[in-house]
């Protein structure tokens, strides 16, 4: 994948990867080794996947009942009891269901890899959406207003194109351009902007039509553009950006039928190693492996389980409370990391009045209210209901959802809505909310480095403790993606893998 | 949908359609009239169904022995014969397809309304994907390299917006923003190209990564950004307005299993009515209706068939050729209307380098090579085997792949697509290509109007020639879109039900 560095980038897995290979392991293991791994989200699994496929024996605790972790999809009956009791029950109708983690796969992440080699068959999930709305409060002469992220970018380029074009030949650029790259660089804005003979934006079709061009004597006609003013003061040119993200370009993906085919195929590669409804007690280290203490949630027993390695995916959050021989920095880097606060609400509504009247199939609408978002499904488009994303909700300076009673999040999310799509209380059946800071076994949505935990904390959780290694998306530079969980995993799969090949050089005991 | 005009522009049909009801028939019609439409494409079928709804009597010639016209989705077994009698047999593996014809559909279109009312389940058109390529030949530095779209619109933005973030509080712009607006321009241009604190593009993680960020130690490594003036040299720039089109914007949608799902539903809904292997020969005037001359292939017998209206949806370039009671400013404006030359290839490949490889999963890669465009198929992502467009050849300008021979039009596009894509050679299995305007009963992809075409033929050829409409993309401002044939159909049989509705105020024989 070199070569492909010409491309603008590698697309190459952030690192190479060695796969542990059956041939590596000589007769002195030739079963490999056991390994303990706490958790079986994506990556746990990931993990014992891996070192499954060279033989290793490996035992995976997981306190919940189902696999996946954050990776969750909510379909009709799906139960979730918040820290604090509050508890509720997915009324979806069947084929109806949201993903309340992760919801999208860019093209390069490693991810896509897992899902050609487990079989999950994918479909586009729409992340960009000219149709999809921009809506503002308080923002000058727009506010309150939906309008087509088409048409805003339509104009904002259009008069952003006509300035630049009037000055690029004056000296004032003081720009390194030939007057020939400059004659090039007029000509690019003309198109860009779609701009008229005299470099003026006079409005484009590229804005959407007034009246559609049809049969016979339709030709279009075509609005009147905002005022550039109008639209500075409306901010909403400041939100197009968002799509720019290198982890957010088009195509984006998701698994048909919901994201958790993934943890599901990779469970389906893992018969007989996963234990459910074992709570971790203690990660304990030994002589020569490690000593996992958990309680069963069947019968409240505890028991206890040694390996040679361990390999805790637990979130930080949850892990910063089990009683672990982890030397003090290490402790103090596990309570010091914040964990974001974010969720979703899913709203099921009979109609899919944003397909039939909006036209908007797929997609996101941006606001400045707290809500921040509108999702509209990528799947089942045409068909007679929906469930769409009423709010995504990320905590920092704005209304943390989570505090709310189940009923005020609802209320005021389609209170919200509904200055966007006044079909919400027409249309609306119920609604399931998740609050991930609130939820048993992660409370937080994903590890949030600051550029000084990078410094000081991130080292620390990186370097094994003995033979106990941390893996997990808060193990990465891809914080809150699937392909964190990969990657980490990945990582820690080859450095125990050189550990057991590298006989009698595994490190001492610690703490 | 008035109050929409407020969203940047309605997405109403573009006119208001009331579709005659079995109700608005009187006694004296209550069998409606005998329709005979020629051509069971998808403005001829169009026109049966929503006549057929109000207990019309329609009957449909076609001259093939399938629906759809220009609507084609070519399969293991399509063969196909040009006019020069070159001929060919797909050998795509079962499952494996090429749309022919039209290949995408944007959300405003009516096409979207008969999918829904058909049940012809839909999926994304994956028209815009950042991670396909910009491939430019003799164009500066950056010739032969194929650079990803994501990477060349980041460098564009960051040039672009670091020049005018630069001069955007000169008085030079003498442009209408107050000093705030001009904060905001800035904040803005700040955003748009990811711009350093002082307002200068160093490269940005939009443009892809040199080393992608991964799990542990890997924060990731960004590559320097291409300089602007070798991007200006590229001419890369100048496709990126492609994707604004508003017929082109996201997202754009394609039937599961092939366009062809639409005309295959509206047969369905014609049972009896079409009758195929009937060459038109003779478009005849009578006293008080039409009578149309055919011959059938299945015997070569010349038949007859008489009604009270027709309507005919077959193409110009062949109509012109037809014995027709038309007035002779009509036969002139049929003949002259130029017709695009217009054609694909499919390639059918081992395996989908593309997406293993390129991590392209769908999208177009855009060239200044005549085979001006590689499309990405938008289905089976991740499987083995695909089929993509190897060329999107409009004539203009450009090499005629139609008066290639079939060996020759797959030889050249092998030969510039492996330019792009090494695999190309090992990969290949075997090709279709289609060339509009050497296919019997079409002639050409779409008519193409000048200015002065539309000024002087096009009102000509809306008019009905006494009881004979013509209906069809060419009948539209919107040709080459399946739209254009909906939204004309639409039209004449308002048009016709509201002359039967008027008792004896049809026009008079003509010719």
């Amino acid at each position: 994948m070199e070569s492909l560095g010409l491309l603008g980038h590698s697309l190459a897995s952030a690192k190479e990867f060695n796969a542990p290979k059956r041939s590596d392991l000589t007769m002195a293991n030739k079963n490999g080794k056991k390994i303990i791994i706490l958790g079986a989200g994506i990556a746990g699994m990931a993990a014992a996947y891996e070192l499954g496929k060279a033989g290793y024996n490996c035992k995976i605790l997981e306190a919940r009942d189902r696999t996946g972790g954050r990776n969750w999809t909510v379909r009709q009956g799906t139960t979730e009891t918040e820290i604090n009791g509050v508890k509720q029950t997915s009324k979806f109708d069947k084929g109806q269901y949201m993903n309340a983690g992760p919801a999208r796969i860019p093209q390069h992440h490693v991810t896509l890899d897992y899902c050609r080699e487990l079989g999950v068959e994918l479909e586009v999930f729409a992340n960009s959406n000219e149709f999809s709305y921009y809506y503002q409060e308080n923002a000058g002469p727009l506010s309150n207003q939906k309008i087509r992220k088409g048409t805003v970018k339509s104009d904002t380029r259009g008069y952003v194109s006509e300035l630049l074009a009037k000055v690029a030949d004056k000296t004032s650029l003081d720009s390194p351009l030939t007057k020939d790259d400059i004659e090039k660089l007029t000509a690019y804005l003309k198109r860009e902007g779609d701009l008229s003979t005299d470099y003026t934006y006079k409005g484009s079709s590229r804005r959407g039509y007034k009246e559609l061009p049809g049969g016979g004597h339709q030709p279009g006609t075509i609005d009147q553009p905002y005022s550039f003013s109008e639209l500075l003061q409306s901010g909403m040119m400041n939100n197009i950006s968002g799509d720019y993200s290198f982890q957010q370009q088009p195509m984006m993906f998701q698994p048909v039928g919901g994201m958790d085919q993934i943890p599901k195929a990779l469970e389906k590669q893992l018969p007989g190693i996963i234990t459910f409804g074992a709570e971790v007690q203690e990660i304990r280290q030994t002589a020569n492996g490690v000593r996992i203490v958990y309680k069963t949630k069947a019968d409240g027993k505890t028991k206890e389980i040694t390996g040679d390695y361990c390999i805790c995916t637990i979130p930080l959050p949850v892990l910063k409370n089990i009683s672990a021989d982890f030397t003090e920095p290490m402790k103090n880097a596990i309570r010091s990391i914040n964990y974001a606060k974010t969720g979703k609400i899913g709203f099921q509504f009979k109609n899919r009045f944003w397909e039939q009247d909006d036209r908007i199939l797929g997609g996101i609408t941006t606001t400045n209210m707290d809500i921040s978002q509108i999702w509209y499904p990528s799947y089942g488009y045409l068909s007679q209901k929906g469930v769409l994303i009423g709010y995504y909700n990320f905590g920092q300076n704005a209304v943390d959802y989570g505090d709310l009673s189940l009923s005020q999040r609802q209320a005021r999310a389609l209170n919200q809505g509904a200055k966007i799509h006044p079909q919400y209380s027409k249309e609306f059946e119920n609604s399931f909310s998740v609050a991930w800071h609130k939820i048993k076994y992660n409370e937080g949505g994903w590890a949030e480095y600051s550029a000084s935990d990078l410094k000081s904390y991130y080292p620390i959780l990186n370097e094994p403790q003995g033979r106990v290694h941390l893996a997990g998306e808060h193990l990465s530079y891809l914080t809150g993606w699937m392909a964190g969980a990969f990657e980490s995993a990945r990582i820690v799969v080859s450095r125990i893998h050189e550990d057991v090949l590298k006989e009698g050089k595994v490190p001492s005991k610690v703490g």
